[in-house]
């Protein structure tokens, strides 16, 4: 079984609310930021320029169940692992903590797309490069 | 069955991202503004301040699929379904589309909690009047 | 003299913070979507595509000063003034206030762009006929 | 003279807009983080909660002037100078850079305020050891 990736998040000001914690929100941004330096890792940036046209990676599916608060000033540990790699898509799962406390845990289906402008996203395959890198990555 | 609980909101520029679509996570966002505008179609405010502490209501599960993309002035209708409602916690389904075309579909478990400052949020049952009118919106 | 443009914004709870007040970076999102539904006033749209490229507004100078605090559930009366308009730049100024209250006054000067894909922005000239409708706006 | 903090960030592709660049918006968040950066490099936590009350540096004027667009995963580097001390407020000046390259500069006043819940925040001087310590880190 692969290890999975990690990274970890300082908590700012402007990610929290008036409850006094992280807002719910801000688990996407860091979730998506986590994806991408993993993207990086694997020499592969999220996003790249092709005639005029941007390739990213929109997500399908995303979801997040919420343990324990955030807060200020926190430092949260994220562990990324790469649940499934389809042709087109790629299913990840974040658990956050700090300092051993369970603090959330997601999932994000992204879907490797072409975006011309003024137009709809259009799936493509993954690069097999990148594929099997990520293939890698999964426990199975 | 009770009609959903209907907003629109329109897309702004700063929730767009350089795919040139709006940003995923901008969808929890509107899911929680909506979240709200239901709660004060009831007579109710999304936090208040009881002996120095905020009631408010975090989630504990939130999650959205994404079936095509939202672009800068798109105005989305959101329609939201009083799903489930428990002794402390409140479950919505909301539906975007925009001129018939579907966006994408949300859910979202909020707990009523009372959120002392510096320490873990307490949850609280809902207040009886909120969760008997939160009941009435059910579609059982 | 003419009358500023005038719009309206309420305060969503996403954009407090631990501090239990209006995050200071929200002023400009707000400032920046008047602006726009200024231009949308005038029939004019805040980007446009021309030739794959997209033609829109960045700033090259922005201010706010704070006076109060703007909180959750707050409506802000948002006055826009058109103080200057030059070939390529326009300069607005933005007064925000609750029931009279005074809360913030801003700035902010920006320059109508192409954006080449992986290039920096363009200045170009702003279009007459937004130009000339921006100058009817203006005090003087 | 003394050398200004320094401190740099990634922008994330969250931070960007559909016109390819990061929206100007988060430069104001970039100012905030590197200004809690400096006061906790003097052992100065940007939040206190003082007998259920928050004690805080809400802003009282800011300003960025953009000079070059700054894009997804570029590193900024962000050079803080401590313009002025006074006896509630401090003002800090900002520079982003990359790679030689200036992108922007900015202006932040902040007061130090405690913050009673549902009350305006009121300004209170600067402790005395942060004050000792800020001044020596003026140029003057």
């Amino acid at each position: 079984m692969s290890a999975p990736f990690h990274t970890s998040r300082f908590v700012e000001f402007s990610d929290t609310d008036m409850a006094g914690i992280m807002h719910f929100s801000a688990f996407f941004r860091y979730m998506e930021a986590a994806e991408h330096a993993l993207l990086r890792s694997l020499g592969f940036s999220v996003y790249s320029e092709v005639g005029g046209e941007v390739v990213s990676f929109p997500r399908v599916a995303v979801s997040c169940e919420f343990h324990s608060p955030a807060r200020c000033e926190d430092v949260l540990e994220i562990d990324v692992t790469v649940e499934r790699v389809g042709t087109k898509s790629v299913t990840y799962r974040f658990a956050f903590s700090q300092h051993g406390r369970d603090v959330a845990t997601g999932t994000m289906t992204s879907v490797c797309c072409r975006i011309p402008h003024g137009h709809p996203p259009v799936s493509i395959p993954i690069p097999a490069e990148i594929a099997d890198k990520l293939r890698a990555m999964t426990s199975g």
